[in-house]
């Protein structure tokens, strides 16, 4: 526990200056805007410690691939996100006095991060070693709105000084990814141009030949009334912008806003770059501050209402679920199918910023549930917009016949990791991107989107699980060797029940879906068999598959097995690993790790979660009964998990348990390890611990349910959902519930397998 | 196979130049002593394809380790061989027209590698462009009888050509290692300085402050007749050595003799260095080229006495068998326990010269029948000397209590290799090394040893493997989980049955040694229980393990299972893999090969060999039946094995069949990876084949016996070797056995079970 914040409903503020935590709070107050991304780094120059962190969504790069221990099928390259020119820069200067809060004094110092309408401020007074002595006000957002724009207005008030201050908005080329790859430069510098009025840098990645803009002009102020200046252009190899100043007297105030656009080859014909970031910029300063900043918080205010969760008592839990939520919408916006959330955002540059199966296990459910439908959609879009690469991917295992392996990690479709016993063996991301689909379906009702797409994904899966399985010759029945499952405290091992049950479920629900295609839609089931070869056949196979799958279980204890051979461990607690050895994985050699019977993330419960109308309850209580304790959670997708299960049993104290140790894991730094970035998959298994955890939602035959429990500690909570047209809020208190339907028809649902009828813009109390 | 060479019974000869091939020859026609190594690279310059390699035993360095996907316990250096000062160089000019194979025409060439006599000779004609032609004649070696010596003599005759002819005989700092760093230099230069007579640099390694010297001397002839020449001297930043010269006309012949000292600080005080190089090189131009050589073939002869194999009627055969020999010869010489026996020795830098337990495994039991004993025990004095390192190692991976894991590949006894499914998991090297000690002592009879140091590292072993152990919960055994055993084509599997047999086996033959040491001689077990805090109460865990060990085996086809899971993999026979997919490691990705049922090399046959005793011949038919067509030996460690086993249960074709593939290896370049360098290790397994395969050697309760069976193809067979006092030549032909008894006192030994009294210095015929 790493806490240094203050807490507040809907701000993160840091009060006093943490240079020591200066890393952490460049994740902490990140912006975003699904586009662009950007850690909390000072604009003005700083030789203090700092991570700079500037990124594009969709933008990356073929970084040189680790050749230490090669196997056949690896990726020739590791794909990274790449740290993109940095847009914020603005130096400040008085005479030759450059602020920097490293040397500087630095007094009253704020920041806040104010996630209701989604702009990063910062207050302080510095004093320099001269004695000159200021006072700052700087506020930045990065347009929900238009996405493509950043805007900051940096304010510097004279307590003492008598004389010039400049101020130096700049765009910086001269950028390096800190996990980076031998010093090696991402970027060709295109062109760097300064004109009068807008000065932009336009440049290249050395491979897949991204291009990108940014383009920066700005309005400087005194006291208030614009200036007419004759700016110093700034136009160096790397580096663009301006050098302006004015003199001031004590008490006066100069101000800089600037205005940048950052456009790339994605959206915008290269030839256009330039011209395109140019006007986009000069327009916004055209728009000008307030109105822009009118459209972006506009936004959020909508956000808000689709998405907000209110505790009721509980300020630092308020506080926690807002933040995830915030960074969640700041992180993905679902209005391009290119791209994706990776478990870091925006934030940093840990896991490279690919994609992982995070995105179907944890945040399509929070996206499905609090934004409209395209954004889910949009997040399956993506893989199937992938399907060839993973039917060429299968093709490099050995798979045929249009068998498709997605990624583990990916941008564009093509494996981007490359470590055997995860990329080769974590099989079960296939399963889980199948279980995206029926989720998507089973919440929206949208089965139009089979025909559409969905349905060839799932084949192209099944046919990966039914060329993935064997006969077991000693079992006689179909088994699955050599996987890692969810758990990778293991590694290949055989009958992962996981594995072997969402194989089978994987084949169970496409011929369901070729059954719902062929009914619904013939001409468009032929069309689709015709492309890709489908032929009922392979239905027969994988009927047999489903019939004769071996799933691990161990009778007398009545549990599921995680494996093949689990029990041959002698069987630990997690509680009894001493403190000093904790997390077993920066304490433990692999070999003692793999061989302990303690689990890194939820596996068996994870299934359970996902399946759990296939179980009854007693089932589920002993599995978890016996796997939790057993499980260090040194995965931050685990707590959540289990903590849903926990209330689906019954155990409350153990959900809240287990939610305190995900609610607030990146505010607080639980794990140290926030300066890499912030835990952005795992925030949508914070939202879904309290909607699906103490919130009990499900949707069950198209309707919603809700089986509702409170913590003890809270007085009440509250969470917006949209569910088919229905903006509906459903406040939980310690005796009743009281669902809202704020916008939207009538509509059914249960609680507590009540089934409830909740007019047009009406409320209803029900007593629990 | 690429055969291009010529087959002759005590040479390896390749006849025309064959440049396409040179890195292949480089590796074959390798030249060693024990103490350095050195490829067949040219004396003079060549432009062409080659890899220089001059090796110098115990010098090494650690590389940058890898540092792709981390893991608790790697090692922060990988070591690795490294490639030392080039002394063989000897640039040849006819005036400005520089001699190079790569450019001139080549004709008559013809290559020799003497084995009787352990020299590399080279003959040829060369015409420049010029026109200038000439006769040349290399013969070198590297002296067996002063191993710090070596020696060229390089000849020139003119055919048609007036004028200077120049030698620049050199030492050559300026290497680097191919498998290299980043092209990062190992070595410092100290000093280079060419004196009147004698040349020398002095060179440092970057790390680990290694300090070698090398010194060079010469002799210039003309028509036989030493010249008394002013030579011009060669001192550059890393280059030393001289320039020499001599008129000569047509039929002239001018030649010189280049003597070189190459000592380190291995054995010599650093300060010392300079001055015992050039004095060692001095001394061996005093000596004079015949005398050296007469020393040195003369150590070869003494060899040839103790070890050579004659295969009649089957020259292909000879020829390999003695490559064998010889190269092991080579690599080897037993003077130094702080050396080793690396799988490539000096011929490469795969495997980057590290010792792994290939040298237990096949190397001890050939020098153990062909070299004095002392050969053998500096081998196991090597692993004792690296105790310390072992218990070292263990702690990092949370064992305790004198607990000893030796590592997977080694220099100086810390592991040197990251890769954390071998060398975390090839815990059976452990089992290995102790083996190694048993068959030492069964071979000399020598218990002394156990005292000495043998039962130290018998006890670090068990300690380690009564904490690797776990009780099963389900199985209420005991268990070995999370291993690689010997078959490297399953990782990280339960139950490995040779890792769990050789844990049973080393608990229960440390309890002998301890009782044994305890008798004979109680004094040294006092001063070692109290040295390493051994007490008996470890015996008593030591014997529950042994007891209630699991094994898997199937017991309805009455087979051993490799592992537990083994028999859910679909059984197919290797015979099925397509050839266009052959080897399986070049062609599948890893995944695939883990969950296939093929073996890529000798596992439960490799502990049927090591324990052939404790099994009836019906259990190793049976396995071996079972196994072998599922085995794919892409290892060369294991058709030896495989063919030795095949020869016990009277397999007689395949045993043959078997022998081919290991016996012409490298001569035939069967897997194309010669270049890389020999196959050393597998070398020694090839002598097994023959002379425990065919010649069904085994020693038992100090006795020797013989099962002889002869290849069809052979007329006879008939191998040297030494056995407690007694010089041996057991000669197999179709209808009997011809003992020799060459030199010794009268010895008893077993044929066909049958005993056998044979007289000092006769023989002994015994119909088969």
């Amino acid at each position: 526990m790493n806490k240094y914040l203050q807490t507040d409903p809907w701000c993160i503020i840091e009060e006093g200056f943490h240079p020591n935590k200066q890393l952490v709070s460049e994740s902490i107050f990140s912006l975003g805007n699904g586009h662009i991304g950007q850690r909390a780094n000072f604009e003005e120059y700083y030789s203090g410690e700092t991570m700079l962190g500037s990124y594009i969504a969709g933008i990356y790069f073929p970084e040189r691939a680790e050749r230490g221990n090669w196997k056949n099928g690896y990726s020739d390259a590791n794909d990274k996100i790449v740290n993109a020119p940095n847009w914020t820069g603005i130096s400040v200067r008085l005479n030759d006095d450059r602020l920097d809060l490293a040397e500087w004094d630095v007094q009253n110092f704020r920041r806040v991060l104010n996630m209701r309408e989604g702009f990063l401020e910062r207050t302080f007074e510095a004093i320099s070693s001269k004695g000159h002595r200021i006072q700052v006000s700087v506020k930045r957002f990065l347009s929900m709105a238009e996405t493509e724009i950043g805007a900051i207005s940096y304010s510097v008030k004279s307590l003492n000084y008598e004389g010039r201050i400049s101020f130096l908005p700049l765009i910086d080329g001269d950028v390096k990814n800190k996990h980076t790859n031998y010093n090696e430069q991402f970027w060709n510098m295109l062109q760097t141009k300064t004109q009068q009025d807008v000065s932009h840098i336009w440049v290249q990645t050395r491979r897949m030949d991204f291009h990108v803009c940014g383009a920066l002009t700005y309005v400087l102020y005194k006291n208030n009334e614009q200036l007419k200046v004759n700016p110093t252009k700034i136009e160096k190899e790397k580096v663009a912008g301006f050098s302006v100043g004015t003199d001031v007297r004590i008490g006066d105030t100069v101000c800089l806003n600037k205005y940048v656009a950052i456009i790339s080859s994605l959206n915008h014909p290269r030839e256009e770059l330039t011209e395109r970031a140019c006007n986009l910029a000069l327009a916004a300063k055209e728009k000008g501050w307030n109105q822009l900043f009118e459209e972006h918080s506009a936004v959020w205010a909508e956000k808000w209402l689709q998405s907000d969760i209110i505790i009721d008592s509980d300020l630092e839990a308020q506080q926690a679920i807002r933040f995830s939520i915030f960074q969640l919408n700041q992180t993905y916006n679902g209005d391009d199918s290119r791209l994706n959330i990776s478990p870091k955002g925006f934030t940093g540059e840990k896991y490279a910023g690919a994609t992982r199966w995070d995105t179907e296990a944890t945040c399509i459910p929070f996206y499905l549930c609090t934004s409209p439908q395209n954004v889910a959609k949009n997040l399956l879009l993506y893989r199937f917009r992938h399907l060839p690469k993973a039917i060429q991917n299968a093709q490099k295992f050995g798979f045929i016949n249009g068998a498709a392996l997605f990624p583990i990690a990916t941008f564009n479709g093509v494996e981007s990791y490359n470590e055997w016993e995860t990329t080769f063996e974590e099989v079960h991301r296939n399963g889980i991107i199948a279980f995206a689909i029926s989720n998507y379906i089973r919440y929206t009702g949208d089965e139009n989107y089979l025909a559409e797409a969905g349905l060839k994904v799932l084949i192209g899966i099944s046919r990966f699980w039914a060329q993935r399985v064997n006969l077991s010759y000693e079992k006689k029945k179909f088994v699955i060797l050599g996987v890692t499952g969810p758990n990778t405290y293991e590694n290949n091992v055989n009958n992962n029940w996981f594995t072997n049950y969402i194989a089978v479920w994987t084949l169970q629900y496409t011929i369901e879906c070729v059954e719902k295609v062929k009914q619904s839609n013939f001409r468009a089931f032929e069309d689709l068999s015709q492309d890709i070869n489908f032929a009922n056949d392979e239905i027969f196979l994988w009927k047999d598959i489903i019939e004769n799958m071996y799933l691990p279980e161990n009778k007398k204890l009545g549990i599921i097995l995680q494996q093949d051979g689990f029990l041959d461990k002698t069987l630990t607690n997690a509680a009894e690993i001493p403190e000093t050895q904790r997390p077993i994985n920066q304490h433990w050699t692999w070999d003692r790790i793999l061989r302990s019977s303690f689990i890194k993330q939820a596996d068996v419960v994870q299934g359970l979660y996902f399946f759990e109308e296939n179980f009854d309850k007693d089932t589920i209580r002993k599995n978890f009964e016996f796997y939790e304790p057993l499980t260090v959670h040194e995965s931050s997708l685990s707590p959540c998990i289990h903590s849903i299960v926990a209330s689906a049993v019954g155990n409350k104290q153990k959900a809240y348990e287990l939610y305190l140790r995900t609610a607030r894991l990146d505010l607080d730094d639980y794990n140290n390890d926030v300066a890499d970035g912030l835990h952005i998959t795992s925030m949508a298994g914070t939202w879904l611990t309290i909607v699906q955890g103490f919130g009990g939602m499900r949707v069950k035959d198209g309707k919603l349910h809700f089986n509702p429990q409170i913590p003890e500690k809270w007085n009440a909570f509250a969470f917006n959902i949209l569910f088919r047209g229905n903006q509906l809020n459903i406040r939980v208190e310690k005796q009743k519930v009281i669902l809202h339907n704020i916008k939207g028809e009538g509509i059914d649902l249960y609680v507590n397998a009540k089934i409830i009828h909740i007019k047009a813009e009406s409320q209803v109390e029900f007593v629990i």
